[in-house]
């Protein structure tokens, strides 16, 4: 495609964005489609012959739009907030175009200076110290098992570079907690250490917070049996219910026993954007790594997840590649990203969070952050007050957890089953209405319902018809 | 921003990238920025208020653009192409403005749908049977990962689910090339198998291909040690200089000792949309898994690598996470990606991948293909047939490996470390002129120049003028 005929046709794409943005809200949230219904509106055979846009949106409006959960609506309240801010829509439009390689510091000199700049940006914009050294990865899953495998190498003092974990000698374990993100276990199991030597660190039963003295019982008892502690993983806002492990006292225990001490913060490090939320997190300074997803609350478009790390020298050990033909006369002064994780290759990602902090401004993100936090205790309030609603988890972020208990027929209110019937009918009919959106998890064996609050779209109207509606759902 | 100032600033960017891709030609190749400088074009500290898309546009034209080596230049020979043909950027805005959230069916039925057609259009325009099931990954680095993990967890009948690689016993083996690419070793690494067991095996000295006696050799050497062969990669286009592995030959040996067997093509995976070039991957049909980079010659922008597999299934269970938030009624009747690899969370790349097939046509590709394969036998003719220049490697792609060898004081041509300094300081002059630009790389332990052609705009009058101008630098 020639420059001329992209500009005819990025024009048109751009209004049919801006078009789609504006009317998301009129749209049903979730995709109502069945399995296979939109692979089976595409050919099996690929196109013989050149198109034009027009036919590929008018495909995009007839068979992907209507397939696809609207995560950009204002009624979405599902998973976690996922918002594609179209500042920074266009910061990532700005890298497409510009066509770099990121496979070396010279081969685009920039995209490696502006991640290094906007990391920075982002460490100061959420009060870490200059001790920390941030990379772009795309999803908090791979920033996560990067620092999995890079505590596995300091564990075993480079195993890689010699038999390799199978000569290591000493089982490796890593602790957790059963309330961890998913990745947090698929990490630890892809590094190579296997299930038996995952532990599930115990949890208060309200705040669903790791117990730090549980924590070093099991340190030290496979201690004890001649197991070697890999590394502790901390939720700073856990995926079913926002939780938040204490990261300073779990940081003791791994200081004492020399233990890699990850912090997923992938949800709530959007949050240290705001000070006053900052003792969420405290201890962070103390551990070894830290990430968190810009993708999420902020709002820079997927892909975007901050990795911090304290010892880049430590990253670069572990995952150097240094072949001839990507020999420069920089090395060494200058840093090369290829070497602080798994791809080779990489987009300037970079653009897209300048973008979003440049053109929106961080006041702007920042006073959004706070009326999501005050939807959220204005939600809880409303459940609280209500008969036959419970609030099942804190509240300390922007994530609402509730049960809706009406009494059963003898007069007692459900349990067991019976309940977990109620919740996941009236959840289903909600999000077929394709009016609202939320996500069901388990909590305590038994389902509840997680109103997720954080759309760029959501104010505290769209909060409010959702109380509504969710008893409407719920108590009919 | 809200939607009517995204599609003003919109319609400024796509002129900007208009321009843009319309004047890269008089551009220098290379960037001419020294390590820092670009960084120190930036404030170190974040910004504070709310900027318009103007003055970003300008930012980019005076830190960005100049510190960005021109990949997409006619004039640039650099590594592998790394084309953006511009029908596949409209594919990633597409993708950037729907903001669709990859983490299972039910978030976006159409991203999961649509990747499982284009995957399978780009099997049947290779030429692959159906036996095979893709998937897109980021980089050929994560695909090759993926199926190093894949192949760890059946060389050891799961150990992730017991005691993870340490309790597995017996030492896991992988066989390459040292002319594979540098994420295979680091791939193997990563997975946990130590630098002691990663065989290099023997190349032919003249076409740089496995020579698969001794990879029998090496594997029953192992096994006779009581050492288990866990996967063998091949190169289908080998980095330094298109070396194709004999996928078949390897495959019988894989066979004899069920070894899963990695084809990476990253590079010559392109090729495959030609029929005439399928023989260099002949036997691919026996192997375990086969990725290759749309991202690089065909020209789906990056970040574009395709993973194919005949077992689904096993990936399942390797990468497989369910927690309960992410459960739906569709589970069991739908593909979930999120069990193919390593991120939870993904964009919708498919839609680049569909954008370019449907906007250039396979045919304008395939003639693009067929135009820098001639490209390539026209400069080697011409080197070949030139006085104290040779062609290094057989030129069976589109890349050609030479050294140019003057005669030294003694009237002999120049060896050894002069040599290098020679081939090392025309590089470097023809480089720093800004007018071309090839990489650099050490074949037989002394540096050579490659000329990898292939960049969409690249024409044979751009081969011709590379070629006076490498004889200008060289000969003077």
């Amino acid at each position: 495609m020639e420059p001329e005929d992209f500009r005819a046709a990025g024009h048109e794409l751009i209004d049919w964005i801006a078009d789609f943005r504006t009317g998301v809200a009129d749209r049903p949230v979730k995709a109502a489609v069945r399995p296979g219904e939109v692979r089976g509106a595409f050919p099996s055979e690929p196109p013989t012959g050149a198109d034009d846009v027009r036919a590929l949106l008018d495909d995009l409006d007839r068979a992907v739009v209507p397939g696809t959960t609207m995560v950009q609506h204002p009624m979405h309240f599902g998973w976690f907030p996922s918002n594609a801010a179209l500042s920074s829509v266009l910061g990532d439009l700005a890298s497409s175009g510009l066509g770099a390689l990121g496979i070396s510091w010279e081969s685009a000199p920039a995209l490696t200076e502006v991640e290094e700049v906007v990391c920075d940006w982002m460490r100061q914009l959420t009060g870490l110290s200059d001790r920390w050294h941030g990379s772009i990865n795309d999803t908090a899953s791979s920033s996560t098992f990067v620092a999995m495998l890079a505590a596995r190498e300091r564990a075993t003092d480079h195993a890689q570079t010699g038999g390799g974990l199978g000569a290591h000698g000493r089982p490796l374990v890593v602790y957790t907690t059963d309330q961890a993100h998913s990745s947090v276990r698929k990490a630890a199991l892809l590094a190579g250490v296997g299930a038996d030597e995952l532990r599930m660190v115990e949890v208060d039963p309200w705040t669903r917070a790791m117990r730090p003295e549980h924590l070093r019982d099991l340190v030290e008892a496979d201690v004890a049996a001649g197991r070697q502690p890999m590394a502790v993983v901390v939720s700073v806002g856990s995926t079913g219910t926002t939780a938040f492990d204490p990261v300073d006292e779990v940081a003791a225990v791994c200081a004492d026993h020399a233990i890699w001490l990850h912090v997923d913060a992938a949800m709530a490090g959007s949050a240290m954007l705001l000070p006053e939320c900052r003792h969420l997190w405290h201890g962070v300074e103390r551990a070894d790594s830290v990430s968190w997803n810009p993708h999420k609350w902020m709002g820079t478009i997927l892909d975007c997840s901050l990795l911090y790390v304290t010892d880049p020298e430590h990253l670069v050990r572990v995952f150097s590649t240094n072949p001839s033909y990507l020999r420069s006369t920089a090395d060494g002064e200058v840093t090369q990203y290829r070497d602080w994780g798994i791809p080779l290759g990489r987009r300037f990602r970079a653009l897209k969070l300048w973008f979003h902090l440049r053109l929106d401004g961080v006041a702007e993100i920042q006073t959004r952050l706070r009326r999501d936090l005050a939807n959220a205790q204005w939600l809880a309030a409303e459940v609280e007050r209500t008969e036959g609603w419970e609030v099942v988890a804190p509240v300390l972020l922007q994530t609402v957890c509730v049960r809706h208990r009406p009494l059963g027929p003898d007069g007692d209110p459900l349990t067991g089953a019976a309940l977990d019937d109620h919740t996941t009918r009236w959840l289903a009919e909600l999000n077929d209405s394709g009016r609202a959106y939320c996500t069901g998890s388990v909590l305590d064996d038994r389902w509840m319902v997680r109103v997720s609050i954080g759309v760029e779209a959501t104010e505290r109207r769209h909060v409010e018809a959702l109380w509504h509606m969710m008893r409407d759902f719920a108590e009919t």
